[in-house]
């Protein structure tokens, strides 16, 4: 059998184009309507998808409240409690939410995820983030946002504590960050233990990945990109004695798909018309982790950055391609904005397929985290168009053939 | 219409009494099978009950690994991820959560609890508890339990904190414990705010329920302890400017319900002699907070108690208890143990129905918290027998009326 590609749904309210609540089919409050979830959970699994992933941030999620406001990705369910609901209206999809090590306990979120992992026989993972956010910070306690060494060193330790939890690690964990006495009061994981994932990709999140997860998230425009990334990632677990195929490296994808490319064209600028030119600087200030962007000319180059104690590797994202393909900002803030950073595709399914593919074979993706532009009309067209045509190409699964996320996607069962 | 008594079904994993896993008719590993708190989720809304209850604590519950294991106590799903399951299982009943002030941050927690409201259609409720167990302590780096006076101060700003969030408090927070400075990235509750439930029976835990509670969890074995509590915590509310009918105080009992005295009398007897001699003084000893009872005869009396920095009404209880009725160190363990310090009745459904109308109509409880002793079994027994004869008394709804868990409770909505 030729290998397969993993595939997850990422699901976000409305969805992930920026100004996808002011699409004509927009549903506006999505994020607080738990019916919604469930339908796009239950396409998600109809559609074979090894995994649903949500994000999380417990503050509002853009810049400032007035951004947050005209976009509307200002509310949205706690993603626990959402995909414990999801647990018990679908059967066999994975279910993976992003958690904080900045603004949680280990021995509380190990419990959390082991609970959601046994609520759904199997099916759990935890997404790993320092965040970034000096929002999040400021709802914490806290005076400012952790250099980005600080936060990492936390997050190693949590990882550790949290994996020793998980695998049934009877002893007590005494560290410089946490220390904590009792075995968890669950038995193990029906998979052994919740899948790992992570997204962190600086040097120090690049290490971390290599020594402990999973699943890696990433953002990659180009293929040279997405492949020096894999490599370097794979070529780093060694060190930490695991085999490359321990973590499926799935870059995120915002596809716009229809049966011609036409129409797919069309459906794509009907929502690169809706992204205000303010809402576009202000996110695109908010990835480069400064503030004063506005003051400098839209139609101008990208001023010189000072080093940012933020998500290093999305800044160097953004100012790698502002160089390369010389965009204004507004250029830069129009093409970041829709796909967040992301890689896109407008095509037919073949179109789509044909890159996916490309990327998959080349050795730069182990699969991918779909980001449908806006919910439910994106992730229904790439069910119904690009997976039955991942599956004629022999790419993906016809049928589930595990029952927990760990057997989709190839994964050890930990000892 | 006659007053209408509140009823809570408290679920917890096997049962509620300590001997519950050795029961023949035990399901040992129900703490873990989504399926069984389903099927009680749905008995209990089909018996219209008010809410269902679950406690919380981050750690081996009982007072070491040892006890835990023989108390099959020691398994059991973290309840947040419990009740957003059994949130899109269920359509009208409330579902109540404990939460620690201890061990997690007032934003998260008004979050997730938020969340849970919108998934349920504005059912959640949260049962504030300070967490008086220094196992957990030993779980979240601290090095000991923190003084009853701390733990208390710091609930007190975390309650503000999260009503405030729940309320839409736009402005931030910047106090003694906490800084908080952005509102909640999600909307107003369908019932206005979740319903806050409390439990501590301390003086400084009543001046807290009085100030901010919906909902009152007590343990009295007595009417006259009963009453007198009551008394005391309507007192208490007008210093805040509450009416005495806007908290709910619901005492705990433990009703072992047959269709004869004598069959209930043997179904108890079936559990009491199950109990182990060393784990119910094992628990007892958790009660009191004192670690060397097993030293002392265990047919002689309880001896003298240092001052204790753990639960300390439940202390207060016990030791009353043991003066007023003469009982023994094995006695009380055994008579503690069964219903851990709760209220409990044992015969007819009409006689069951008497001990709970006397308590409600005179003054004592505006309704109770149910315990069964041993899941569903006793569960079942209570809404087949106890829930139709109130009803036919006119004590409680045959449907609901409205929606939301305020609602079944009457209480106000927060403005």
């Amino acid at each position: 059998m030729t290998a397969q590609m993993k595939l997850g749904a990422f699901l976000w309210a409305t969805g992930h184009h920026i100004a996808a609540w002011r699409h004509p089919k927009a549903h506006v409050t999505a994020g607080i309507d738990i019916g919604h979830y469930i339908q796009l959970a239950r396409t998600a699994e109809a559609a074979k998808f090894d995994m649903i992933f949500c994000e999380d941030a417990a503050g509002l999620r853009e810049a400032n409240v007035g951004i947050a406001s005209q976009t509307s990705r200002s509310i949205g369910f706690e993603p626990i409690s959402l995909l414990s609901a999801l647990a018990v209206q679908t059967g066999r999809i994975g279910l993976v939410s992003t958690a904080s090590t900045s603004y949680n306990e280990p021995y509380g979120l190990a419990r959390t995820f082991l609970s959601l992992d046994h609520l759904s026989g199997g099916r759990a993972g935890w997404n790993l983030v320092t965040s970034a956010s000096p929002i999040e910070a400021a709802n914490f306690g806290s005076t400012g946002l952790k250099p980005h060494a600080d936060r990492y060193e936390r997050a190693r330790e949590f990882a550790e504590v949290v994996t020793g939890l998980w695998h049934g690690k009877a002893s007590g964990h005494d560290g410089q960050s946490f220390s904590v006495r009792d075995p968890l009061d669950l038995p193990r994981s029906p998979q052994g233990a919740p899948v790992m994932v992570q997204a962190g990709a600086s040097d120090v999140g690049r290490d971390l990945a290599a020594r402990t997860a999973d699943v890696v998230f990433t953002a990659a425009q180009t293929f040279e990109e997405a492949k020096a990334f894999y490599d370097d990632l794979k070529g780093r677990m060694a060190a930490y004695g695991r085999e490359p195929d321990d973590i499926k490296i799935m870059p995120g994808v915002s596809p716009v798909v229809a049966e011609t490319e036409a129409e797919a064209r069309e459906k794509h600028e009907e929502l690169q018309v809706l992204i205000p030119d303010d809402v576009g600087v202000a996110l695109l200030s908010s990835y480069l982790s400064i503030s004063d962007l506005w003051r400098y000319p839209i139609d101008g180059p990208l001023p010189e950055l000072p080093e940012s104690e933020g998500m290093k590797s999305r800044q160097a994202l953004v100012v790698e391609q502002s160089r390369r393909d010389g965009l204004s900002i507004r250029q830069l803030a129009r093409h970041f904005a829709g796909a967040r950073g992301h890689w896109r595709i407008v095509g037919t399914a073949a179109q789509v397929a044909d890159e996916l593919q490309a990327r998959f074979e080349g050795g730069a993706a182990d699969g991918f985290n779909v980001m449908p532009s806006y919910f439910p009309g994106e992730l229904d067209a790439f069910a119904t168009l690009v997976v039955p045509e991942l599956q004629r190409r022999g790419l993906f699964r016809r049928d589930y053939e595990g029952r927990t996320l760990r057997d989709h996607l190839g994964l050890k069962r930990p000892v």
